[in-house]
């Protein structure tokens, strides 16, 4: 398996510090998740309806057509190296790793460009795919220069996939409302902005007649009962919604500022996570573990990754930040 | 989608009746399912980690060695196809259709035969496949029966794959803990005697390396966080589990009088279900879902399956077989 954050139980082993008592920014997982209601025994007890109006939840939520409920936005990107005989695929060489595993594990020619692909790459390549905004980077890439790349891959039966995991603060520049071409595929999930990441639901939009291809592969009742029951509250929430899209920005702004003051500058984040490049980022990863502070550690570039920490445990985090002696 | 028991929705919906007024028997599913126990928040915010300890209460519980969980029997019966070129697969005609689909989906010339296959069968087939008890027919295979069906297959590189989603009151007649041999898989699930459909747990047993590619296969956080907690807490409830060993068997034995009593008697069954074959069985169903009683139909041959009621329904089924008109 690859590294990834939130492995908080073998940061407790290694540190020798009890699971329960870890301030965990390691991953890009709002601290406030949508709160859990209530759930009757049915859910646990039942196979779960396809039915039940969590599409259609989901439909109005991303403003998407055409939408595929599956267990994690894992399970969508697992899928589309699948659907395609082997082929070339290029995406950023600094982004959430499990797309790179998926398309290589399933036999395609994967390669890699910093930010942006250049015009050979977009003219050669069969599938291009991006984080928007990028994890960990933070990267981001407008709607019309993406729709651009889109028709140049189209128009040779080429795909575009967007992985929009920490989108849902800035709907502005989702291509949600477009999936439903040929082509392009978008990929959510309601683990980072609703904070539900244990849920495992996630949502691949695409085109109506290859969505329903990948729901025969998929199989029935992927997503758990009560997992489906909370989405669709959570999606239809608005909310809530509204409010974690005033209340995320201002604590990511916090969470930079902080950083900045100790002499941590931030190249990239989102409104959930900050990207701290540092030649000494293992060891700041050490000495903040040490103060129970848990963070995810990129090796290539040397870098860290800032997860928002609960509105309760600022103080934590400001005290531990003052207490290392970075070396710059 | 192929038909299944559990879609009370469509029921409700076709005869105007509420969905929580019906009293659904058209499962296996235990009425009496796993009390859910307190769930805490971080179970339904963080990635599910892969070391919480459910590997371990499987394996104790279905002492077995090499155990993967996946999401439902349904996830390692989709897997299984994927695991071999086109070959010949024979499993009984009357079973869980989902096997027969996934196996014909995945290219896999698919034979059928009635309850037990033949000689020519046995030399023939790459991989045989029963439910031990059968679903719906509650046919049951003898251990040493399907070791040497085994031992046969697996000399020439076969499989044989045994489905036993309805074991868990039988466990002396289960091939757990003869798993981890080349060429035998083991499906088990939660969803029927521990009563937990809608969490989507179930395992995969197995040759440990053979294991390992499902793993990758199938890749991370496939489980919903409560999902794994409530898991592994059923599992290591030796009470509840002897206590159910107990109970479901008499309250079997007292629908398979109920329905004799109503000249509806049972071919087959399992501690979780009846199965009666008649030739109104159509109209039967029609009669039943009138008075709020939903059953599993199956048409070729005409039969009806009758789950458990819960112990405060009894009468309710009682008085809906005394006022149907049975022609037989």
């Amino acid at each position: 398996m690859l590294e990834h954050g939130g492995n908080l139980l073998q940061a407790a082993a290694k540190y020798g510090r009890p699971v329960n008592d870890w301030l965990d920014l390691s991953t890009g997982i709002n601290p406030q998740h949508y709160p859990i209601p209530a759930l009757t025994s049915s859910l646990f007890q039942r196979l779960p309806a396809m039915d039940d109006g969590l599409q259609a939840a989901a439909r109005a939520y991303y403003d998407a057509p055409s939408i595929l409920a599956c267990a994690g936005s894992q399970a969508a990107l697992q899928v589309l190296p699948i659907l395609r005989p082997a082929c070339r695929v290029a995406m950023p060489r600094t982004m959430y790793q499990e797309h790179a595993h998926a398309w290589q594990r399933a036999g395609h020619d994967v390669h890699f460009f910093d930010q942006h692909p250049d015009n050979h790459t977009l003219n050669t390549t069969d599938v291009l795919l991006v984080c928007n905004p990028n994890n960990p980077t933070g990267q981001q890439y407008p709607v019309e220069l993406l729709l651009a790349w889109h028709a140049q891959l189209a128009a040779r039966g080429g795909w575009l996939v967007v992985d929009e995991a920490f989108m849902d603060t800035t709907p502005q520049a989702s291509l949600a409302s477009h999936s439903g071409q040929s082509g392009l595929w978008v990929l959510r999930s309601l683990g980072k902005f609703f904070g539900l990441a244990g849920l495992r639901v996630g949502f691949l939009l695409g085109e109506p007649t290859v969505l329903a291809q990948v729901e025969s592969l998929l199989g029935p009742w992927t997503i758990a009962g009560p997992s489906r029951h909370i989405a669709q509250i959570a999606l239809q929430d608005t909310q809530w919604q509204q409010h974690m899209r005033e209340h995320l920005p201002a604590q990511s702004s916090q969470l930079a500022q902080l950083l900045r003051q100790n002499r941590l500058n931030p190249v990239g984040g989102t409104d959930l996570f900050h990207y701290v490049q540092h030649p000494a980022s293992r060891q700041l990863q050490d000495a903040l573990a040490k103060q129970g502070i848990w963070t995810r550690y990129f090796e290539s570039p040397q870098a860290l990754r800032f997860g928002l920490p609960p509105v309760t445990d600022w103080s934590w985090l400001e005290q531990a930040l003052a207490h290392i002696r970075i070396n710059d």
